[in-house]
């Protein structure tokens, strides 16, 4: 099965997990067709200064991939610049966010694998 | 914890599952670190002309989310073309290959989660 983003409309999502501003999220897979082994498979995108509030996972753990643009992660009490390529990896019992701290827009895929 | 791509050496693989030339695979993630419920979280390079060959999963599921680049997937039994931006889901008891047949390389995430 291919899943096109072009083809998807983008959910518009303000003050995320108590983050700024306005995010775009596109769910690129659902959990039923990931056999609810994984609750979420999602494309982001953070105009420039928005953010995704810190939050904490239980009972699952999120995968970051960074496509484009550069940011702020928050990993569990340290401050990491983040830029396209790098893998932020959230598990079990630990705290995240993320800001765009950069000008052009920061997009990731964001992956919730189920324990 | 970050992990980031440009500091991880890529491992060389000629004949991939029985595909074409010689592809690059760097491993972004251990299954340890995602707990055994995935078993591959890694970024693909297939130069032109190169390919996957094609293959089954089963008991598992794979994601393929294109980079960049342009190429043939093989989605069990039907061809179909693919670009940046695009998921590929091959799911559990399904057969997939995906070859570059573009100028530039094909890069993707390639995501094996087990049922």
């Amino acid at each position: 099965m291919i899943v096109r983003a072009s083809e998807l409309t983008p959910e518009r999502i303000s003050n995320m997990r108590g983050g700024k501003g306005e995010v775009e999220m596109v769910h690129l897979l659902s959990k039923e067709t990931m056999h609810n082994k994984a609750r979420l498979f999602a494309r982001m995108k953070l105009p420039p200064g928005s953010s995704v509030g810190l939050h904490k996972h239980e009972g699952e753990f999120e995968i970051y991939y960074i496509l484009s643009g550069e940011g702020m992660f928050h990993d569990n009490g340290k401050d990491i610049p983040v830029k396209a390529g790098d893998v932020c990896f959230t598990d079990s019992g630990e705290s995240h966010s993320i800001e765009n701290t950069g000008d052009e827009n920061l997009e990731f895929l964001a992956v919730i694998i189920l324990l």
